[in-house]
Order: C-alpha cells, then structure tokens, then sequence
C-alpha cells in the first residue's frame, strides 16, 4: 500500500462537513492513506474532537471556511480562492497530495479539475465517465457532463479514455466500444456522430459501431461515448427513473397488507440488489485525463460513499493509470485523427 | 361516437401479422372504427377466418404484401410503393382513412408520416411526443426521434406541440414547460439551448426554464422540450434500465425461497405499477403535427396494444387535436421567433 495523500473538500455535499470528515477518518483507518480535510477548520475539529481523532496523524485539517454553493455558477470557484474546493485542487497542483474527493457543486469541482489541477498531456478535454451496471457487468457511459458541444476528434479522445478506464479499473480485456446514436447502421445519428464514426474506425479501439439508447444498460458494448450533454441528461434520468419507480411501487404496496408482508421478505434480496446499483457502494465518479485524480461524488455521499471515493482515488494511482492514458491516446489515435 | 376509418399495417412487427390483426377485430368491436388491413392478404385472410370474422363489416383487407423490415433504411419504405405502409399512408393521403397505425421500422413509419401523410399548414417539422409517467402524474417528452440536429426554432415549436398535446390530450390546463438541460439557470447548456432558452421565454406559452435529465420522471414538469436524438436515446435507456433492473432483482430473488414468496405475495401490486408503466396500456406513440394521426406502436405491440394505439389516433380526432394545434402556432409563437 502506497502512502497517498489525498484532498478531501470537507465544504461541499449534503451531509457535509460531518459524513465528509467521518470518510475521510474511515480512509485513514481502512485504506491507511493521509488525508487532508480541507474546509471550515471551526466545524472540522469540533467533529475530530468528538470522533476521538484529534490525534490522528493521517489527518491533517487545512482551513478553507468558503463554499462553492450548489446553486452558484461554477465559475465562481476560481474566483473564492479561499474555498474548500480551490485550495483542496491547489493541494494537488502544488504536489502536496495526490488527488482531490469532493460532493460539492459537480460544475465546480470539473473547474478546479480542469483549470487547476491540470489536464494531462496528450489530453485534450478531460471527461466524466460512470460505470453503469447491467445484468451481465457494467458499462462505461463517457463523457456524462464535463464537456457539451464536443466535436469528432473529442469524441474519439473519450473513446479511448473510456476504453482505458474499462480495460485498468473494470479489468476488461478488450473493451468493445460503441457511439451512442439512434440507429445501429453508419449514417444515422446526428452530424456529430456522422463525423465521428469513420474517424473511430481509423483508430485501433475495438469499436463495434453504433449503439443505441437500449445498448446502455443491456451489457452489449463495455465502452459508450457521447457527448456530455446527452451523456448527463441520460445519467440524472436514469437516477430520477429509479427513485420514481420505487415510489410508485411503494405506493402500490402500500395498499395491500399481503403486499405489505411480500415487500417485508423481499428486502434482503432487494437490499443485495440495491447494492450492485448503489452510488454509495462504488464510490464517486472520476474526471478522467486530469493530472491526478479528481473524484466526484453524489451530493448526498454518506461517510461510506466517500471512503469509497478516496479508494477509487487510490486504484488509479495504483493502476497508473495516466500513463497508460498517455500511452494508449498516443498508440491509438492515428496522427490524422489527433485533435 | 364518429366513424372513423383508420389503416393498421399488418406487416409490422414483432408479432404481425397476427396480433395485428387481432388489435384490428378489437378496435371494430370495442370502438366501432373501421379498420383497413393493410397487409399480406393471403396471411390475413386465414387469420379473419379463424376469428370467424371474414364477414365483420367495419374490417377491410388492403392487399400489400411488401413489408420495410427492422433492419432497413427508412428512407426505403418511399420507393417500395407496395409495402403496407407505403400503401396505408396514402390511403391517408387519399382521405379513404383518416389515421395510420404501425408497429413496424419506427423510421419508416416517420418516413411516410411526414412525406405520404404530410405535414399540418403551420408545422414546420412533425415530432415525437412520449408521456412518460411520474409519481405525480406524467410528463410528455418531445422530440423522442422524429428529428436530429434541430434548430432553435424548431424546438419552439415542439414546445407548443407538446402543449398542445399535455393540454387537449392529457388535459393538464397550463402545462408547465421545460427546455431539456444540464444545468438549471439560463445559460446552461449546449449552444443550441442557450439560443432556445430566450425564444421560448418570448413566446405565450408557460415557459418554467431549464428542466435537468432529473425532472424527467419528477413531475416537476409537464412538458419537456429537447432535440430527438437526445429525446430518443433517453427514451431507449429507460426502456432498457427498466428492464435490467427487473432482471437483476428476478436473479437475487431467485437466490432465496422466502424472497420468492415475497415476489409472489407482491405480484398484484407489482402489475397495478406495471401497468401504469406497460407501454400496451397506453397504446402508441404519435408523430404530433402530421396531416392525421400517424400512431408508432411498439415493435413487440400485443393485439391489445394495437387496440389501444387506434383508440389513441380516435382521441386526437376527437379532441380535434390539428385544429388547436394550429391555432396554438399561431396565438403563441410571435412573428419574429416564427421559423
């Protein structure tokens, strides 16, 4: 186990400061890394205090008492150079930690990504990319929100990030990757995948062509790549699907006791399920082609979902995962095709 | 109850042409339509036979034997003039019918909906609307494919089509609109939002602003408003995340004999939820802004859903849908965002 020193925005979140500090004490303990609870020192330390880890000499409390709001342009972080999220990527960006976890404002924590920590060589825009599950694994769905009005030659930079990302943190051997488009043939989409398509067969990605919206969670490609526009709206419905159904069945079951008993022994089974699809369980989202990892999590991150967080910031270092970024931007990507 | 005349295409489908049929006989029995059988006569007569009902008077065979199947270009369904869709739009271009119902290659159905059938005075390019349901009620997504790389002016007026269709169909009184995003404040977005976001403010309509992928299944909206190739992509994800998680909860279930006891228990009220959600229930799809009513079904539609999409092209008729539908164009859409 490395000694990784990672930034953990104490500020930001639905249940910050408290949830985000107990994950990052919860890292300390389990995953043995330092952490840097940087945030509002005047709420961080009553919390240590209370949790016995005054003394912790994996913690180390960085006063940065401004926020980035949620409903603030995220812009405005690289403005409040006193916030939780400048500093924690400023952390980074002086090579005093090694990655940056944050449930704050998402737009934010892509700012300070981009324009503080850095993008890595070779790297043109970096990316957000989530793991869908599907009955037979999981899918990658990239770019989700951190670039709109992508071009071709962006497209086909996130191709192969995603590919590296299912190939080193998901362990697929030969990720199959698809363009997200409405109808399966080369021609349909719209211009943007149009251009991307011939350009995505030029490269050496195992690329399956066009897939469409039903391909996402049914386990046919490994590897999905849109434009983050379409990529986010897809993410937060699929969210707002899940929550609805779940409600509307409670409602249903509400209305029958048999139904009633029926739900009450299905919960472990449900429980086990809930589990595979759980934010929390698989930690946060990366923005992929930063200089470090940058670590997004769902506002609503609980201390477990940040410990998992801060693993997921370790398994890339790990993995070394940048330079096998670098490398395969570099192998797979012919010059005419390069951004 | 008036007498229309509709055309079902018996060769599309999943299940054509028998449950085709069958949906047929159901709409001349339960809504007194009269339905041409556009269609392999020499496999539909068998089937009217069997049914006893070669002498139903409201039921019509229009031999058609040709069919565009799943996997061909839609544009093909133009030059192949016997298909049963070519055959049964114009049918509706001829004023013999005054609707077209298909579960077949969705592009096809696009296809001879806006050239055969043809665009209402005022409407510039025909779209997709889908009510999608929420806890509170339903929201209508439009464009869900009918069209890719749209302009601004263009989703202003899928705007009002979707008003139109919330209010005269669904009967929500001032639909509240949304234009679809990723971010909530003006200036979120791709560009072709941003320059939507201020046309749509200028019009009469009850613009509420950006909606998030979140709001689609919230009910916080009632109409939502996005280009069709995002629309089409979410409305597949859906379908497919629907049926993933099904599948991946029946595999823990599976796991446990108490679990499978609950599952059953929990049955009625899993089918009250399945069928609000069933696509069968709610019958088709339509293309809003045709000349008649073009209803897309499901490709897997059942005979009752095929009832259901006939019914569904009766009420647009009744509520005179096109005629609203005009004026609102004209009432909401001032001159100068006019396309």
């Amino acid at each position: 186990m490395d000694n990784y020193r990672f930034a953990l925005d104490c500020n930001g979140g639905d249940y910050a400061p408290l949830e985000i500090v107990r994950g990052g004490i919860l890292a300390t303990k389990e995953l043995g890394y330092k952490i840097y609870l940087v945030g509002d020192a005047r709420k961080i330390e009553p919390i240590l205090k209370k949790s016995g880890e005054l003394n912790n000499p994996l913690l180390e409390v960085v006063d940065a008492p401004e926020n980035v709001d949620f409903h603030e342009p995220p812009s405005t972080v690289l403005k409040k150079k006193n916030s939780s999220l400048f500093v924690g990527a400023k952390l980074v960006h002086q090579g005093r930690a090694e990655g940056l976890i944050s449930a704050g404002n998402t737009g934010a924590v892509l700012a300070v990504g981009k324009f503080v920590v850095g993008a890595e060589e070779e790297v043109e825009r970096p990316a957000i990319a989530v793991a869908l599950p599907n009955p037979k694994g999981k899918t990658v769905l990239i770019d989700v929100g951190a670039n709109v009005d992508s071009k071709p030659k962006h497209l086909v930079q996130f191709a192969v990030i995603g590919h590296t990302y299912a190939q080193e943190i998901l362990g697929v051997s030969d990720p199959r990757v698809g363009l997200l488009s409405i109808g399966e043939e080369e021609g349909k989409g719209n211009e943007l995948v149009k251009e991307t398509y011939p350009l995505l067969k030029q490269t050496l990605l195992n690329f399956k062509g066009n897939a469409e919206g039903r391909d996402i969670y049914a386990g046919t490609f490994d590897v999905i790549v849109c434009d983050g526009f379409v990529g986010n709206v897809i993410l937060k419905a699929s969210e707002s699907l899940g929550f609805a159904v779940v409600q509307m069945i409670k409602e249903e079951i509400k209305k029958s006791l048999l139904a009633k008993l029926g739900a009450v022994l299905l919960m472990p089974a449900l429980n086990r399920f809930k589990k595979k699809a759980d934010f929390a369980e698989y930690g946060g989202i990366p923005l992929l082609g930063a200089k470090k990892p940058v670590i997004i999590t769902h506002g609503k991150a609980n201390a477990k979902a940040i410990k998992n967080a801060i693993k997921v910031a370790g398994e890339f270092l790990n993995h070394d995962f940048n330079k096998k970024l670098v490398e395969n931007i570099r192998k797979f990507i012919p010059q005419e095709v390069k951004v």
